[in-house]
């Protein structure tokens, strides 16, 4: 199931490209290939990069192979070219929107449904100090924000990359997947009803053996128990392991010679 | 509407920790404390840091006020004592999970439901290298998973941590806003850690008593326990009657001359 996952995944993610455009920090472009690998993703190109920066980054030990391949443009005109929506990221703290502006949690359908009509969606990342100028954003068909807090908005560049990546990974990618994608694991064989009476039985009996309560609280208390079993929902193996336990404490109760 | 959005966020955040186990590398140090005020979260404590590198990260120049005042444990028992679900993170990739596992895009309801309860929530970072331990994970109720490619499925701490918490900020409270229904607190149900803590020393305790299991079996006994009350989740009254019950056994078993 976790494979053919992954499998899908793949496949959708070719439509995706990631564009950088001109990152700083070698640490931060080898943040944002390692994102993209995580999330399947494997095309990036970077705009105008600064060159000894951009040689550090690609050469660095362990640079997945989508940094090495990365193409390289000098616009980033030319490097959406091929894109049916570009989304830009960014923060509107400081300047007006002039395109249509989402929340990331919102930005799933938009590119599910440019996907479904056989579009391709970029991701636009702007450098690190001041992020994408108004001229780049005027590339941009949707303005994605990431909803931070006020205080501090400002995210870290291979940060952000992993925040938006995994938002499409998770909820475009998965939405395509429909009913075979659930990644949550069954919780262990639920008891039967059977199997709980049996456990209270035993429980009741340590209860009164061991004088937990007095005699007029004895139905109440069995109710209470009924009620709390059912609200725990202990699996079988719980409910075998506290039977044994029980019994094992009421066979003490009972033979007080064999105790030590 | 931002400013009240944020306004909430902040006030529904207070009720969420983070907690790093040993980190070391003190660029990821510094990498999850912006991820945490970058979506409104300030509360963050650290159990058994290497020292020089905890240091380091502290005096990092622009370190967020929520570093320098995080709070320092010795153990991870500790560290979640007053949480009432703990949420560990991790890949299953080389082992098999002894507590319910939740894909990330699927922790949101399960979070906000326990705020609602009136709950304490801490999610929990592992180490760099090897990520939580399995003795680690069993305090944790639940594990929840970045859903990420299996050719790279290892995610950088600080970008695994700007993840998370992104999908806490954006998707938990974000819901919890819908229709201003701002976090009714109801009064607190679910029992916090240190309760389950000491619950368990008092079961473990009958189980040596009753001479229930071999002295080799004792370890493996205390971690299944361990694992057990998380995934049952009593309620504080439920520890409260479970606790009664056990101590009332144990003095029995103690002082069988008491039997009628």
């Amino acid at each position: 199931m976790r494979s053919n996952y992954n499998r899908v995944l793949a496949a959708a993610q070719k439509l995706v490209d990631v564009v950088l455009v001109s990152p700083r920090n070698p640490l931060n472009i080898g943040a944002v290939a390692r994102a993209m690998a995580n999330f399947g993703f494997d095309r990036l190109s970077v705009v105008a990069p600064y060159a000894p920066h951009w040689r550090e980054a690609r050469s660095a030990v362990g640079a997945p192979e989508l940094l090495t391949s990365a193409q390289e443009f000098a616009t980033l005109s030319e490097a959406v070219a091929a894109s049916t929506l570009v989304v830009g990221t960014g923060s509107l703290t400081h300047r007006k929107a002039e395109q249509r502006v989402l929340a990331l949690p919102s930005l799933g359908p938009v590119v599910g449904e440019e996907l479904a009509r056989g579009g391709r969606v970029t991701l636009v990342l702007g450098p690190e100090k001041h992020g994408l100028t108004r001229e780049d954003l005027s590339w941009c068909h949707v303005l994605v924000e990431i909803p931070t807090d006020a205080r501090q908005p400002s995210m870290n560049l291979g940060q952000a990359a992993a925040v938006c990546l995994y938002e499409l990974a998770s909820r475009v990618f998965a939405h395509q997947l429909a009913d075979g994608a659930v990644l949550e694991l069954q919780p262990p064989g639920a008891a039967a009803s059977g199997d709980l009476d049996l456990l209270a039985g035993v429980i009741e009996e340590t209860m009164e053996q061991a004088g937990y309560s007095p005699q007029a609280m004895q139905s109440a208390n069995r109710h209470d128990l009924r009620l709390l079993l059912r609200r725990l929902a202990p699996g079988r193996r719980d409910v075998r392991r506290m039977l044994g336990l029980f019994r094992r404490i009421l066979w003490r109760l009972k033979a007080p010679g064999a105790l030590k």
